[in-house]
C-alpha cells in the first residue's frame, strides 16, 4: 500500500487530485496505486452522459450533481445522505485552446461549498486508447475513495467516447433540438447505447419533432416483455426543468438492471484489460526488441512502398518471439 | 497477385466495391489482397472533412466533388480531365437504424451518370481500431485504383475521428453557426488538426461570430513566417456558395504542404503499423496462449476483484512469452 493510495482510500480529495493526475500524466506510479486501490474499487455506480458538442451536457450534468446532492432530491441512489458523487469531464481539449482548468474552475463554484461533490476534466492525450484507460482509472480512484454515483461526461460521439460510454453503467444519450440534421445525430452509432435519452433545450422550436424523431427510431426495435424501452426526458437545463425526471429516469434504470449490471462489468473490465495487454506489448516491443530508431526506419519503409503494413506487422511479432500469424 | 487484386489495379468499379466490403467484414482475404496492391498506393491526394453532426458535411462534400469533377472547376489537382474522385463517408451507423446503404444510394444518385466518382460508407464495427485501419485500407483500394483525390468524410469529433483525419494528407474541419456552444466544438480536439476551417450554412444567424470565435483562437498561435495559417472559408453546401473557394483552399494548402506531407504519410503509416500488430497480438495470445474461455474467466476475477487489471495484464504477457513488464 503506496502513502497515495492510503490518502486516497480515506477520501482526501488533495490525494484523489494528485492521484488522477498520474493517471493522466501516464505516470508509472499510477499503475502501482490502481492495483492498491483496486480491491475497494466496484460500489459505485457509474453514470455516463454524452452528446453532441452544444448539447447542453456540462450544464446538465451539474444540474443532475444538485439533484442528486440536494436533500429532497430524486436520484439512483438514495439514503439517509445524498451521496458522494463524483464528475469526470473527458474533455478532448486542445493543448491550443486549453480550456480545461479554467473550465473546471468555473464548473466547481456552483458547488464550491459542497465536499461531498468532486469534479475533474481529463483532458486528450492523443495516445491510443490513453483516455478510455485514463479515464477508467479516474473512475477507480473515486470509487475506491467512498464516491457513490460517478457521472462521466464525454463531448463528440466518436469511438473512443461510445467505448467508454458503453462501459458505464448507464449511457444517458443527450440531443437537442435545432442543429439541423437530428436524424444524423441519431445515426452516429447511439441509438444502442442509450439507456435514457434527454433532449435538452426543450423549449426550443423543433422539440417535440427531435422526440417524435427518437420515438420512430425506437418503434423500429421490438421490445420483448421486460426489457427496457429507453424513456426521452425533455430537460431544460438552464432552468432545472426535466432534471428531476432525469434522475427519477436513471434511479429507474438501476432498479431495472441490477442483474445486468454485473454483465456491463465484465464488458468494462476485458476491454481495459485488452486495451492495457495491446499497450504494453508494444511496449515491450519497442523498449526490449527492437534498436532505437528501427520502428522508424521500418515505418520509412512502408512510406516508400518497399514494404507492406500486413508484411511488416508479421515480421515484427516474429521477432518478438510471436510465430507467423499472417 | 489476386485476381481481385488485379481487377482493382484496373480499376474495375466492383471489384473496388467487392475489395472494401473484404476490409469492412474483416475477411482473410483482404489483408491478402492489400498486400498485393500496396506497392502500387501511395498516388493519390487525401482530404479529410470533418465536424460535428449537422455539419452539413455530406452536402458539403457532394459539391465538393461536383467542384472537382466540373471541367473549368478548382480542385487540388488540375490537368487535362478532371480526377478521378473516390469519397469513402465514416459512417457510425448503429445496425439499429441502418442507414448507411440508403444513404449510399442517395449520394450516389448525385453522381450517378459520373464513372470517374465512387462513393462508399464504411461502417463501424465496434472493434478496437477496426475502423481507422478499415479506412485506410478502403483508402489504399481506391488509390490502387487510380483514384486522385480520395476524400474521407468523417461524422463526430472524436479520437477515432481525429485519429482517421489527422492522417489525411489535408484537414477541413466543418463548423457551423447556431448550434449555441460554437467554443465548446472548437474544442473538441479539433483546433490543432484543422488546416481549413469551413464555416457552412454560412447564411445562418451567427456565422460572422462564429468566424470571429476562430479567427480569435487563431490568433493565440504565433503563425511563423511561412507557417500556414488556417483559412477559414465561409460556405452554404445546399446552394454551392463557398464551395469553389474551398477547393481552391485545399489546392492552395496541397502547394504549400508538398514537404510537409511526407512527414504526415509516415505517421499515418506508423498509426497503422501500431493498430495492425496490438491487433495482431491480441488475436495470437486469445488463438495460441489462452484456453477457450481463459479470458473470459480472467475477465471474471477482475469484475469480482480476486485480481486487479495491471496484474492481468502483466501474467499474460509472460504468459505469452514475454518477460514481466510491470
Amino acid at each position: 500500500m503506496t502513502p497515495l493510495a492510503e490518502r486516497v482510500l480515506a477520501g482526501d480529495p488533495r490525494a484523489i487530485a494528485r492521484a488522477i493526475s498520474l493517471i493522466e500524466d501516464e505516470d508509472p506510479a499510477s499503475g502501482e496505486m490502481v492495483r492498491c486501490i483496486f480491491g475497494r474499487t466496484g460500489q459505485a455506480y457509474l453514470i455516463g452522459v454524452t452528446g453532441p458538442p452544444g448539447a447542453g451536457k456540462s450544464t446538465l450534468v451539474d444540474r443532475l450533481v444538485g439533484e442528486i446532492r440536494s436533500p429532497s432530491g430524486q436520484g439512483p441512489q438514495r439514503e439517509q445522505r445524498p451521496p458522494r458523487v463524483g464528475v469526470i469531464a473527458v474533455d478532448p481539449t486542445s493543448p491550443f485552446s486549453g480550456g480545461a482548468v479554467l473550465g473546471d474552475r468555473l464548473r466547481m463554484q456552483a458547488h464550491a461549498q459542497d465536499e461531498g461533490v468532486f469534479i475533474r476534466s481529463m483532458a486528450t492525450r492523443g495516445h491510443l486508447g490513453g483516455l478510455a484507460r485514463a479515464t477508467g482509472d479516474a473512475a477507480l480512484v473515486l470509487d475506491a475513495a467512498g464516491t457513490e454515483i460517478i457521472i462521466i461526461e464525454t463531448v463528440g460521439v466518436g469511438q473512443d467516447e461510445v467505448d467508454i460510454i458503453r462501459t458505464a453503467d448507464v449511457s444517458v444519450v443527450t440531443l437537442v433540438p435545432g442543429t439541423g440534421d437530428e436524424v444524423q445525430a441519431l445515426k452516429a452509432g447511439i441509438m444502442e447505447i442509450a439507456d435514457i435519452f434527454v433532449v435538452n433545450k426543450a423549449d426550443r422550436e423543433g422539440a417535440d419533432r427531435l422526440v417524435a424523431t427518437v420515438e420512430a427510431n425506437l418503434a423500429l426495435h421490438a421490445y420483448a416483455g421486460g426489457e427496457w424501452r429507453p424513456p426521452i426526458v425533455k430537460t431544460v437545463a438552464t432552468s432545472g426543468h426535466g432534471v428531476a425526471e432525469l434522475a427519477a429516469a436513471i434511479a429507474a434504470f438501476r432498479e431495472h438492471s441490477r442483474a445486468a449490471q454485473q454483465t456491463r462489468r465484465k464488458t468494462r473490465s476485458e476491454y481495459r484489460l485488452r486495451k492495457l495487454v495491446a499497450q504494453r506489448f508494444m511496449a515491450h516491443l519497442e523498449r526490449d526488441v527492437l534498436a532505437p530508431g528501427e520502428l522508424a526506419a521500418i515505418v520509412d519503409r512502408i512510406a516508400t512502398r518497399e514494404i507492406d503494413p500486413y508484411s511488416a506487422a508479421s515480421d515484427l511479432l516474429e521477432r518478438a518471439g510471436l510465430k507467423k500469424t499472417t
